[in-house]
């Protein structure tokens, strides 16, 4: 935090010599960090100073700040960063920017770098072949081991990260992978095909980046080959860009649950955040409108007993609440691919019985609290049923909301819960309220 | 899908061949999940399988899942997993059972195996230390690049996944780390340490898990050397243990919000899971009873005009949602060091301009809807109020709770949230209520 602070202060006060000290001392990532951390005019009065080097901090940031930056910058500058990078890095922030500008980047290029990108930007963002890096070091399986050393000590620049070389046949086709390991603890004279391993099988340029990133971590690999359909190696994923897939994965369905884009800028000028959050609040407007409408229906009940008003949000908070226990627990296990069609029938089951045992368990606690507050023992009993009935309900919506939106194509991870309290509100006013209508009047 | 749907098949007519075959196909961590998927019958009934080997699918197996399985466990068979493993992936299944039987296991093992194992149990679970391998290959300063290859080649067993050998001086402290890569790209005269890359910092035993990852994250390492006090090479970390942290601490956040425990097992028993969600259902009752009591102290207002009841659950909900949307950003924030005391108060302003801003947006519309629906002007007028109060301060709720959370040491991924919506709740009634009684009255 100290840095960070220190930086803070430093640029408050406009300290040219003091700030320079300070970046020079942070890591790109962390350098990276600070410009997120930043108001936007402090954001970009950093941005401009001289010892920022575009091209180490751009894949470090994140994609809506980055965008920001990027918009503001010279077509030029943005073409020396991109070709200074990683080929998976530059594709990356390549992506993010409107294709116009996309298209002007890559005419800028040398035709090298436009060819690899090129090759790369095919692929959609978030498939094998959109985060793969396409900069590879290809062997042959009748190689010796002593050539392939030879070869390596020859190259002057290699990939950064090289753990493995790929092995191909003379087709390019992938063959298998040859750990440097294997290399140095063989004996010179084996061929590549006698050392190499072909347990790890190459993953499809067109499998989706959530599957590579549980393949990953499944299997625990540090790297994996990249194919197209005809088996041609295309490049390989490291571990590294599999990491940012699962945090932005994770996000994604943190920041969705309130309506928020998994990158989010904290520091976005207020009326953009603003613009940003209001959809979100408009459509919770409309079902709570839709609650207050069911309510709406009671209203002479509602005038004949004021405890209703007062006790029928117990009953739709805790039906919401039970609901999304079972909708997290849900979500959860679709995303790790643990729910098929023989075990769903088994978990809507166990979550029906625990919600019938909830909602037992509190239907008689809170009957007793509304016995003793309003010493009426219907009422206690009609508020008792209501829970419990409202407490089933969200059990099933729980299970079955995040199937059904799947299947409308809708993404459980936005639309889930707001469905879910939408449900719960309307069953908890609906029921106490309907049943009080015919019962207590 | 496939694979899951045919073995939960085969398991419910007790095809034994069947299963056996489907088994046999299965890397480790698909067994480790499809025994996830299964209800805990049929979990136990796989798990005795002969050719199911509890030291290759244990460390794959989710926390609470694999107590269950490991209770049930011999401490015979326990001790033969746990010395098949890596010693990171022991450390991690013994730091799961209770004191006692870890202390049998350990004393059951050969000598060896209890002193490496009891080096790395010292260090808390969730610290660098907990989180290391201690099996680690290491090389002097002074060898020649010759030398590291034929003691390379001399080796019979190398740890797995080593892509790079830590470099310790003779009093065994680290001093750098020397790539597989820079061995085979580099004229094999050259000693270890002109080779050797001291960039990376050796990570303290005694950092958090979180920080750890962060670290990883940042700098993309692969690996990264752990060291104690006196700066003694004690293991290292590698990313495949820091993808874990990160799917947990997401999980945490994600399920934190809803009471449930990052670990949880969607197939445990019903009355387990029944238990485990009760307490959450018990605090939200308590908070839903308390805004209760807050609405029963406006009851006479209520009777005399049943449309607030109708209104109020809107007032309150919307306030929810947008403290939600500013809780969530400042959690995220919080989680990646990103807010500081300097920015602090820069973000409270902003997140309070947000809320005013909405709040009027918001206020207009619903004032316009109830002016309609009611036909009362005055009624229109006080719920927008209402709804600019109840916005405004979940607002300031949502950037001030974690922070309190913090310094009360609760964590705000569990408690933020029910903390938020209580006082948006009370808060929402209160100021319909209140200024209803005051105004309309």
């Amino acid at each position: 935090m100290t840095t960070l602070d220190s930086l803070h202060e430093a640029l408050n006060n406009g300290i040219k010599a003091e700030i320079n000290n300070i970046i020079n001392e942070l890591h790109p990532s962390e350098i990276a960090d600070v410009l997120e951390s930043l108001p936007i005019k402090q954001r970009f009065e950093l941005w401009q100073l001289k010892n920022i080097d575009p091209g180490d901090i751009l894949p470090h940031i994140s994609e809506n700040v980055r965008l920001e930056l990027m918009l503001n910058m010279p077509i030029a500058n943005i073409t020396v960063a991109a070709e200074n990078m990683a080929i998976d890095d530059a594709v990356d922030i390549l992506q993010n920017l409107p294709d116009e500008i996309v298209e002007k980047v890559l005419q800028a290029m040398n035709w090298r770098h436009r060819q690899r990108l090129t090759q790369v930007l095919f692929y959609p963002k978030d498939s094998a072949g959109g985060l793969m890096n396409t900069d590879v070091l290809t062997v042959r399986m009748e190689m010796t081991l002593k050539m392939v050393s030879y070869y390596l000590r020859r190259l002057k620049q290699l990939p950064e990260k090289t753990d493995v070389l790929m092995v191909v046949d003379c087709n390019n086709c992938y063959r298998g992978m040859l750990s440097l390991l294997d290399i140095l603890t063989n004996t010179p004279k084996f061929t590549v095909s006698q050392v190499m391993s072909s347990e790890i099988e190459p993953i499809s340029a067109h499998l989706s980046a959530h599957d590579v990133a549980i393949l990953f971590e499944q299997r625990d690999l540090l790297s994996a080959p990249v194919v197209d359909e005809q088996g041609y190696l295309m490049g390989r994923i490291t571990v590294d860009d599999v990491v940012d897939v699962i945090r932005s994965e994770a996000d994604h369905h943190l920041m969705g649950q309130a309506g928020l884009d998994g990158d989010d800028d904290m520091f976005a000028p207020i009326l953009t955040t603003m613009k940003d959050r209001a959809l979100w609040l408009g459509v919770n407007l409309a079902t709570a409108f839709l609650a207050a409408y069911v309510i709406g229906l009671f209203s002479t009940t509602l005038e004949q007993m004021v405890a209703l008003a007062i006790l029928m949000p117990v009953v739709a908070s805790m039906g919401g609440i039970a609901g999304s226990q079972t909708l997290t627990i849900v979500i959860r296990g679709m995303a790790l691919n643990q729910i098929s069609n023989t075990n769903i029938i088994w978990l809507l089951k166990k979550e029906l019985a625990v919600g019938l045992l909830n909602g037992m368990i509190w239907a008689i606690v809170v009957a007793l609290i509304a016995i003793v507050w309003f010493s009426n023992v219907k009422l206690g009993i009609i508020i008792g049923c209501a829970l419990l009935i409202n407490l089933s309900l969200a059990a099933l919506s729980g299970v079955f909301i995040p199937f059904i939106l799947r299947r409308l194509s809708i993404d459980p991870a936005l639309a889930a819960g707001v469905t879910l309290t939408t449900i719960t509100d309307i069953i908890g006013f609906g029921t106490l309220l309907g049943l009080a209508t015919i019962f207590l009047l």
